[in-house]
C-alpha cells in the first residue's frame, strides 16, 4: 500500500466515518482519528478501540467543552445570534471549534490532509472545509461524500453495510431512527428521513433531551442569570442555593433547567448554505434561556440607536456562522463590533420557566440608561412636555410636505 | 363664552378626557366627542350619555374593528412586524386607525381642531399628531397634557379630581389599578405606576385577558391558519368543525384560542419615540399565533435572498409604525415592497397551542421553493455532490488570501 | 464524428471563440454561432463569414442595442447602480442581455447546450451561466476554459496559436494590446496584462473612446436631460437645436457628448464574484452623464427616508447585477422596489460638461418636495422657529441620559 | 441691569452675533465671546476689539485648526464620510469642534449658558445644541433666532440694521452677497438668497476659493498621499520636493493643490435635519482629494465583505455627523467599528489633478489582499478553473428552483 501521507479524520465513531477510515487506508493514507468531546452522549473509549481496530495510526480525543462554551457559545449569546429568526446555530457553532482541534492535530503530526464524513448537500461540509482552508491554507481536504469514486461506490445504505461487513466494521445494533441526529452540549438537531416532508409532524418521541412540555413540572421555577459586558457571569436557580460562576457550569445549569421544563424546541424550514430549503427540528434548552435573559438586559442597558446597528451586525454575524465563516475577515469584524456594543450590558435578569415557556420576570443593572424618574408619568423630572409639541411639529414638516405633493400629483 | 371653533376630541370615557372635554369648552371650543370601537371592553352608550352631559355638541361612535383588522393588523402580519424584537405594536397599529376616524369626522363637521388625552412623555401623542398632520396638514392639534396652562393647573391626580368634582364629572368608582391600561382587539398593554420599576415583577392578576399559563387547559389544541399572498385567509380550530374566513372572525378566533391557552404575554423594556426607555407588559394572544404561522409559511415559500431584504424592510416598517409614521412616504414605500415580497406566501400552517406555547406542527404550500427531492439525503436528484467542492474552494479563495495577509501582518 | 447535439456559442469573432468553435465541432457538437450587436465596433458580416468557414451550422447576428438600453441601462439609471462606489457595470449589464439572445436561439433551434469563451477566474462566466441556468434550467453549459481537457491542452497563447494555424483559423493581424478589452455601447473596459499590477499607471493611449480630458474642447457644453418616473425621457444639447426622445438616441447622444468632453474614465480595484481582487480601467461616457443628472433630480423629488431605503436596495441591486443575478428572485424584488420609489422622479437637470467634469447647473421638477418658501431664510412660512427648540430638547433627552451613564461608568 | 449669569456666545464677528451680544447684555447676561479659528479668513484681533467694545466681559480666541484636522477631518477621511452621496460635511464636522471649545470655556469661567446665532430652520442650531447638551447636560442654550421675543423683534434685516445703528454696532461695509457663506479650512459653503431656487445656476463668481476649472492650469499635477491604518500619513506633490507629515500641513497641502486645480465644487439639493429640502453649493478641495485617494487604497486593502459592512456603517456615520450627533452613543459606536475596519488600510495612492478632475493613477500597499498571481490570466496560480463550475452550479440551484416555481405559478 502506497503512503500518500497522513489524514486527520473527524471521526464520530459511527458507521459512515468508520467506513471512511477504512476507505482512506485503502487509498493509501495513514489515518489519525480525531474525536472532539463537545458534550455529546458518546463512549469515547469504546470508539477509540474501534478506530484503532480499523487501522487508525492514532486516535486523539480532545475535551473541547470548555472551549466550545467560552469561545463559541458566549459570543453567540452576546450577539443574540439567531439564523432566519429561529435557529440558534447549535451545529454551526460547534463546527469551527472542531476545526480548531483538527488543525491543531494536523500541525502536531505534520499531516497534509483533513477528512470528514459530511455529505455533499449539507452545511457541515462547508463549515469544516472553510474552517480548514482558512486556518491552514495549505491543507487539502478529502471529502468522500463529494468524491465520485466514493459516492458512486456507495449510492445507498446497502452498499455501505456490505462494505462494513467485508471490512469487519461493526454495524449499529439499534435500528437507526428514521432521521439523522447531531448532538452537542448546545443542542440536538434532527433532520432528513421522514422529516424531509415539511408537512409531516415531528413525532413526540423524537426529542431526546428536553422534557415534553406536557409532562414537564407543574410548577414554574425561577432562575437569575447575570452578565458582565454581555457575557454570562453567573446563574442561580431557585431552590438550589448556590450561585454558579464557571462558564461550563453556567451553561450546564441552564441546559439542565431548560431541559427539565421543556424549553427550546423548534420545528422549522431553513435555507442551507448551498441554497436548498431544508426542514430541521431542534432542541436547545440552555441557550434559549440565556438568549431570553441577554436580550432583555440589553434592552435595559443599550442605547436605542446603537441597538439598531448592533442588530444589523448580529444578523450578518448569524449568517456568517451558519455559512461556515467563523474564521473570516467579516466575522472578525462583526464580532469585534458586537463586543464593543456590549460593553454596557452588565446586570441580571430573573426568568421563570414553565412547561416550555421562558418568562422574563424582572431585570436589574447597576448602571443603565433606564431612568425611572424620566419615564414616570407622575414626576415631570427634567422633561418639559411642551417641548414634545415642537418635536412633533418639526418632524411633521416633512409629512405635511409629502401630503402637499401627493395632492398635487393626484390632481395633475 | 367665545366660539373658537369646533374640536374633535378623541374621547375614551375616562376621567382625563372627560376633564379635557370640559376644559376645552371652558376655553371656548365646541366639542365633538369621538369614540372608536376597536374591540375594547367599553359601554359606549354610557360613555355617550356622559359626554353629552358634559357638554359635547355631538358624540360619534364608530365601529372600526373591521377596518383595524383588515387595514392595520393584516399588513402587520404580512410584515412580521415586531418592534425591538419583542413588541407586537398593538397600540401603535390602533392609533392611525383612530386618526382616520377623527379626520373623517373633522372633515364632515368642518372642524379645524383635534384634541386628545395622550401625555407628553408617551408615544401616543406622536402617533395621533403625526397622523392628523399627515392626513390633514391644516388641522390644529390641541394637546392639553403638553399645554403648560393645562399641565401646570393639573400637576397631579388630586387637582384633576378636584376639577372633576367642581364640574360634575363622575369620578371612577373602582380604584384605579396601580398602572395604566390600553386595550383593543389586538392587545392589552400595561405600563406606568409600579411597573415603572423594571425590577418589580408584574403581579399575576395584572393580566386581564389571557389565561395564566399555569391555569390554562391541560390539553394542547391544534389550529390551522391559511394565508393567501401573505394575508390570513382562513382558520380552523381542532374540535370546532367550521373553517372561518371573515377577517374579523379569523382574528377573533385566534384571539379566543390564544387567550384560552395563555399565549402572547410579554414583559419588556422598550425605547419610546421620545428617546426614553420604558417598561411595558403586553398580552397579544391572536396576533402571536398569526405571527408564528406566517413566519413559518414564509420560510417555506420565500427565497432566501428576498427574505433577507424583506426582513430589513420589515424592521424599518415596525419602527415606522411604532414612531407614528403610518401615514408617511417611507411607510407607503416599505409596505408596498413587503406586499411585493409576499406574493409567493400562500399555504397553511398547523399550530399546536399549549399553556403559553405556540408550536408549529407542520406546513404546506401548493407551490413552494421547498423541493423534497433536492434536499433528500437518499436521492441525488439533479444535484451533483462534486460541484460542492468547487463551490467551497472558490469561496475559500478569499479566506485563504486573508490568512496570507494576516500572517504577513503579524510578522511585519 | 458523433453528434452530441447542438451548441449555441456566444461568438465574438476573435481568436478564442474561433478556436472554441472548431474544438466544439471536434468534440462532436454542431455549432450555432450567436453574435449580439451591442454597439461594439465589429464587422459582423466578416465575422459571420469566418464562423461559417470554421464550420458553424448557422450564424445568428442579433441587434440587441435597443433592448440593452431600454431594459438594462434604464433600470441601472433609475437605480443609480454602481458597484463598490465606482464601477458602473457596463459589462455586467450587457451579459444578461446576451443571455436572453442565446436562450432565444437555443429555444428556436432546440439546442441543449450553450457555450462561451469566458475564462475561469473572471466574472463573465458567472453572468453567462447563471443567466442560462435561470432562464432555462435544463440547458447545459459548456465552458471550455473551465474544462481541464481544454485548458490543459491550451495552457498559454502559443498553444492556441498553434491550434489556430492547424485549423486555418485566421490569426489576428494587429498585435494584441497588452491588456484585454470589452466594449459595448455602455462602456469600454480594460483589464489583465500590464494592468494586473495596480501600481502600473494605465497608459494614456489605452483609452479608445473618450477624448483625453487634456485634449478635450476648451469650451464647456451644456445639455439638459429630462426624466419621467426615474427613466430618461429626453435630452437636448446646447447648440444642437433638437430634443431627442428615442431611448437609443438619448443614450447615443449622451455617449457622444460625454466622450467628446472626456467624461467617465475610471481606474480602480474591484472585488470579483469569485473573491479575487482585480484592477479595471473603464470609460463610460454616457452613463456617467445620466447618472449625475438622475441622482440630482432624485434629491429634489424623493423623500429623505425613502431615499435611504432606496439606497440600501440600490447597493444590493448593483451587487446582484455584478454577480450575475439579473434573473434571480432577489433582483426581481429590488428592481420592483426601486421602480416604486422612482414614481416621483420626474423633471429635468441641466449639466455642464468640460474636460472630464460633469457639473450640475440647475434642476427643475413640475412637482417636488422642494418648497422654496419653507426653506427660505427670509420667509417664515408655516414654520415656527420655537418648535425647533422642542425638537432639539426632546432629541437631546437620550444624549443627556447617555452622558449621565458614561459619567457613572467612569466613576465606578 | 440684573445679572442672570454668564453666557458663552459663539461669536463670529458679523452683524448677527454682534447684535445678539448686545441683546444678551440687555437681557441681563454677562457675555463671554468665543471665537474659534478654524482656518476661516477673519481678522480675529479686529473682531476681538469689536466684541470688547460691544460689552463682552471677555473675548476668547482659540486656534482649533489642528484639533479640527486631527480629530474631526481624519475620522471623516477614514470613514469616507459623505452625506446623501454628495456633501462632504465641511460645516457639520466643524460644529462639534467649536462646541468642544465653547464647553471648555463655559467650564473654566463657570458659565451656565451657551448662545449662538444659528437660525431656526437650519442644521447648525441642532449641531450646536446637541453637542452642548451632550457634553454638558446642565448647560442651558439661549438661541435668539428661536426665541419669539427676539425673532418677532427682528423679523427682517431692516430691523436688525436699525438696532445696530442704535447700539453703535458697526454695519458691514461691503454689500452682502445675495447668499450666505460659511467657511473653514474644510470647505466654503453657500446657501440661501438667490440659491434658494434650485433652478437658478450658481454664478461663476460665487466661488471664493477654488480656481474656476476653465482657468485652472493647463498642466495636470501629480501628488502622492500615504495612509497608515486609514489615516493620512503624508503627502508629496510633484515638483515640490518635500514630503509633508504634519496633519495640518498635509491638509493645507491638499487644499492648496486642490484649490489651484479647481477640485471639489458641488451644487446639490440636500435634506436638512429638520426635514426641509435645501440647495447648497460647496467647494471642498483638499478633502475631495483625500477622499479619492483613501477610497482607492481601501479597495486594494480591505476585504470585500468587511467593506460592505463598513459602507453600511459609514452611511450611518455620515448621517450622524450631519444630524449633529457627533457626541452620541451611536457615533461612538460607528466610529470605533470603522476604526477597526481601517486597520488594514496602509499604503499610498498617486493622484493626478487637472482642471477639476481627480484621477487615480496608481496605488501601492506593503501588504494587501491584492494578489497579482491569483488574478493573472496568464498564471493559473493556486486557482483551479474547474472549481468555478461547481461554484456556479451550486449557486444556480436556487435560481433553477425559482424558475421552477415561477413556471408553476404562471400555469396555476
Amino acid at each position: 500500500m502506497s503512503d500518500k501521507g497522513t489524514v486527520i479524520l473527524a471521526y464520530s465513531g459511527g458507521l459512515d466515518t468508520s467506513c471512511i477510515l477504512v476507505w482512506l487506508r485503502e487509498q493509501g493514507y495513514q489515518v489519525v482519528a480525531f474525536m472532539s468531546n463537545l458534550g455529546q452522549d458518546e463512549d469515547f473509549e469504546e470508539a477509540k478501540k474501534k478506530a484503532t481496530k480499523l487501522g487508525a495510526k492514532e486516535v486523539v480525543i480532545e475535551d473541547q467543552r470548555k472551549e466550545l462554551v467560552e469561545e463559541f457559545v458566549w459570543p453567540a449569546v452576546s450577539g443574540d445570534l439567531i439564523y432566519e429568526g429561529r435557529y440558534l446555530l447549535g451545529t454551526a457553532l460547534a463546527r469551527p471549534c472542531i476545526v480548531r482541534g483538527l488543525i491543531r492535530v494536523a500541525r502536531r503530526v505534520g499531516a497534509g490532509f483533513i477528512s470528514h464524513g459530511a455529505t455533499g448537500k449539507g452545511n457541515d461540509q462547508i463549515r469544516f472545509e472553510f474552517g480548514c482552508y482558512a486556518l491552514c491554507p495549505d491543507i487539502q481536504v478529502i471529502s468522500p461524500w463529494k468524491d465520485p469514486s466514493f459516492y458512486h461506490r456507495f449510492p445507498g445504505r446497502p452498499e455501505l453495510f456490505e462494505y462494513a461487513r467485508q471490512h469487519d466494521i461493526p454495524l449499529p445494533i439499534t435500528p437507526k431512527a428514521p432521521w439523522s441526529i447531531d448532538a452537542n452540549l448546545i443542542h440536538i438537531s434532527y433532520e432528513s428521513g421522514i422529516l424531509e416532508d415539511p408537512a409531516t409532524p415531528a413525532p413526540p418521541h423524537l426529542y431526546l433531551w428536553t422534557t415534553d412540555p406536557e409532562k414537564a413540572p407543574q410548577q414554574a421555577q425561577q432562575l437569575t442569570i447575570a452578565f458582565r459586558e454581555g457575557v454570562p457571569y453567573s446563574v442561580s436557580v431557585e431552590g438550589e442555593g448556590t450561585t454558579v460562576h464557571d462558564p461550563l457550569e453556567i451553561f450546564d445549569t441552564c441546559n439542565r433547567i431548560g431541559a427539565k421544563h421543556g424549553v427550546g424546541r423548534a420545528d422549522l424550514v431553513e435555507n442551507r448554505c448551498v441554497g436548498i430549503k431544508s426542514r430541521g427540528v431542534y432542541e436547545t434548552p440552555g441557550l434559549s434561556l440565556l438568549r431570553s435573559a441577554h436580550m432583555d438586559l440589553e434592552s435595559l442597558c443599550m442605547d436605542r440607536e446603537v441597538k439598531k446597528m448592533k442588530d444589523y451586525l448580529s444578523t450578518r454575524m448569524a449568517q456568517q456562522v451558519y455559512n461556515g465563516l467563523w474564521y473570516s475577515p467579516e466575522f472578525e469584524f462583526t464580532r469585534s463590533c458586537v463586543q464593543k456594543a456590549e460593553n454596557v450590558v452588565t446586570g441580571s435578569v430573573q426568568l421563570s420557566v414553565y412547561k416550555g415557556n421562558v418568562f422574563v420576570v424582572k431585570r436589574e443593572a447597576p448602571i443603565s440608561l433606564y431612568n425611572q424618574e424620566l419615564v414616570s408619568m407622575d414626576v415631570q423630572g427634567e422633561y418639559e412636555p411642551i417641548d414634545a409639541s415642537g418635536f412633533i411639529r418639526i418632524n411633521a414638516v416633512r409629512l405635511k410636505e409629502y401630503q402637499r405633493v401627493k395632492t398635487l400629483m393626484e390632481h395633475k
